[in-house]
């Protein structure tokens, strides 16, 4: 008599929780966290959520692990109306690959409405479990995404920059300080010198990184530390270039989000919107006039606040349909000391006005963008009139004697852009791992 | 008698030089940097250079700018066997954007083998602008690229996390300090903590930015900040299934760098190496054995030196023609706290040895990885036998109180990659801006 041979089970591929339906009937095998569950004596119930969704599981004389243990449930796919998704999981095995040593801090599936959201970042690792956190993040995932795969069509090249810098390229408040070797450093709170001496070399250059601005801020739309999307690009006409280049990705952003994020919208009750051909463009003194005589909101200062820019925005919806505005000619006292002078129509520069522009979406500010000086003696002049040290500044100014183009850039705030477009209520939600003024942890 | 109408002539768009010959005989609209220049007397030369190559342009009559001067040459394209590329334009009209005001620090055509490497990085803001510099920031750029493309292809998230950081994840050595609001940080030295967290929620994650070595290096291969590209996945098998994606990682990019970085490989004289379908693999204690009896090459400690991680690469490239090996197994004393032990052909733990991994390629190792530990009482074990303090982990071994699944991945250094990959002698000049012992400028 002859042993048979010994035959290896094929093994059971993986099976994601959004894919149940193709699978009625068969044996499936699951992987994921046990999001909650239920013991009713006789039957036990298991929600499994994976990257994908949750699933219903359903077996009985199981020992059910904690909550958020990892597990791989093996079973049968039935339909089930009442079940997420219409179909069920009848439990053959459940297997714990790593149990939870203790209850959760947070409830995962019950946090929304029940706990602080300061709780909530206080045990971020956990909480970031949570699917209208991670629906968050995944968005934001796809927008960088989007700005990766638009901008490269478009001819730019990735680069990557110092965040430790000798001097700040907006000044030096609000600069985190670092001992280098012995020598005073900072963090950087914008890529701004390093990707304009870029476009000396590949012409269109972009960064994805993160910047640091130390001001002790409570407000919900700054964070201390966030992702930065950069772009600069050279060989321009003026900084209509650079706006209709964000135009362009602006509409990317959104019609790959409508692709691909359809059901963490849906989670989150937000809409995408409708990015128009050409967004309407209003100058700053002329956004000033129209929020007063239309609203009767007075600003001050040099730029708009942000009840201005609400009520901005409200006027672009209502009138053309648009959640987005851009804001022109800023006044040159309300931008950085490298923002290109404005033209007067008979081509001689206008020194009170700029080529900087803003992007508004949704009553908030998203991007802050323009033209560039590249020209070294209208830098020059443009330092001094800042009343800012040239000789602290040759840094930054030398780079700009050899023959830099005409060149203008943007940066967007992923945080802010997130969290607007999903109705966060503020940017630290819009972060895995948000720093403010008192949060250095998890 | 009635005046014609005013006609705007239609804007001549911008050819780049690379494209050149499609347009022989006709007009275009050149617009870059010169490169270089020579006047004799009735005519004149001008090199220009955009960002495809350059391109020879000859006139008469005209003013030449300084080199670097950025400026715009229309006139016509002739065919010229000894120009670069086979035509060279007769200049209409020479158009200066922006003139350099002085000859810059280093003769960017000649810098190749007139310049110390040190100047070089001293004058950065312009030196960058060289043919060569410029070629292996944009391989570095494009294999960035493909680190994205394929990463997403295999069902990976993109993350951000912080790097001003309460604690290091590898211990507290080599850290820059810093000043957050009157509280201890630090810069982050890995993502390692975090990409492990949010393999909790998407399960697979990547990211790239960043990271930091306070470490008074003096050697060829490290740079104290530089860019990393991190990979974490859940519900592994084992360290298998991590090498096994970071093989495909590697065919992915040398395969796009061959489609679309020919020029620069040829300019810089490096060839793209083949990835063998499966990688050779060699465990540790092997790999030194191996040099001991083939080279005489006696290994002390517990890691290889990198005399010997040269050696090893000449075997593998002489024995099965494959530039890349990976040597597993390391000992426990050689890896960080967080990796997972391995286990004895009958299941049980072996402490000795790790499923942590390095992968060499040309005679160095370039990234570093392996499976973590995924179980809370495993972990704090872990902790106790490197001899860290249990309370001062507690940041870090929280998280594993709720159910993390089997996971492992790795890191990449993309300037290394880059310099290893180019034949670059020193990782300094495979990023733009390096940060080195003695030098936080430009």
């Amino acid at each position: 008599m002859t042993t048979p041979p010994i035959t290896d089970q094929p093994k059971l591929a993986r099976t994601l929780t959004r894919d149940l339906g193709q699978f009625e009937g068969q044996t499936v095998k699951l992987q994921g966290f046990v999001h909650a569950r239920r013991d009713l004596g006789g039957v036990q119930f298991v929600v499994l959520r994976d990257k994908s969704g949750v699933a219903q599981c359903v077996g009985s004389g199981l020992h059910l692990p904690l909550p958020e243990s990892s597990v791989e449930i093996t079973g049968t796919v039935k339909a089930h109306p009442k079940a997420p998704g219409g179909f069920e999981v009848q439990i053959g095995e459940l297997r714990v690959l790593s149990a939870a040593t203790q209850a959760a801090p947070v409830e995962i599936p019950k946090m929304e409405w029940n706990v602080n959201p300061e709780t909530m970042l206080d045990y971020r690792y956990v909480s970031v479990r949570g699917l209208r956190e991670r629906a968050a993040l995944r968005v934001q995932g796809e927008i960088v995404q989007t700005f990766h795969t638009y901008l490269r069509a478009q001819g730019f090249t990735e680069i990557s920059t110092p965040k430790i810098v000798s001097a700040g390229a907006e000044g030096g408040a609000n600069l985190f300080k670092l001992d280098y070797f012995g020598e005073q450093a900072y963090l950087a709170q914008s890529p701004q010198l390093y990707k304009q001496i870029m476009v000396g070399v590949f012409e269109r250059v972009y960064e994805v990184a993160p910047v640091y601005r130390a001001e002790e801020h409570a407000t919900s739309r700054h964070l201390n530390e966030y992702l930065s999307l950069d772009v600069e690009m050279g060989f321009i006409e003026d900084e209509e270039d650079v706006m209709e280049l964000e135009n362009g990705l602006m509409a990317a952003i959104m019609a790959h989000l409508k692709e691909a994020c359809a059901a963490e919208f849906e989670l989150l009750g937000a809409s995408i919107p409708a990015v128009p051909a050409r967004i309407p463009r209003i100058t700053l003194m002329e956004a000033r006039q129209l929020v007063t005589e239309k609203f009767g909101h007075h600003v001050g200062g040099k730029d708009l606040d942000p009840e201005a820019e609400r009520l901005l925005c409200q006027h672009y919806a209502e009138t053309e349909g648009s959640d987005f505005v851009f804001v022109t000619k800023y006044p040159r006292a309300a931008r950085p000391f490298y923002t290109h002078a404005d033209h007067n129509p008979d081509g001689s520069l206008n020194p009170d006005f700029t080529r900087g522009f803003d992007l508004l979406f949704r009553g908030i500010e998203i991007t802050s963008g323009g033209q560039r000086i590249h020209d070294h003696a209208m830098l020059m002049d443009s330092i001094r009139a800042y009343k800012m040290n040239p000789e602290a500044m040759v840094g930054y100014s030398e780079v700009f004697k050899y023959g830099m183009p005409p060149h203008g850039g943007f940066a967007i705030g992923a945080e802010r852009l997130t969290a607007k477009l999903l109705g966060i209520s503020n940017v630290r939600y819009a972060r895995a791992f948000p720093r403010d003024r008192h949060r250095l942890t998890p």
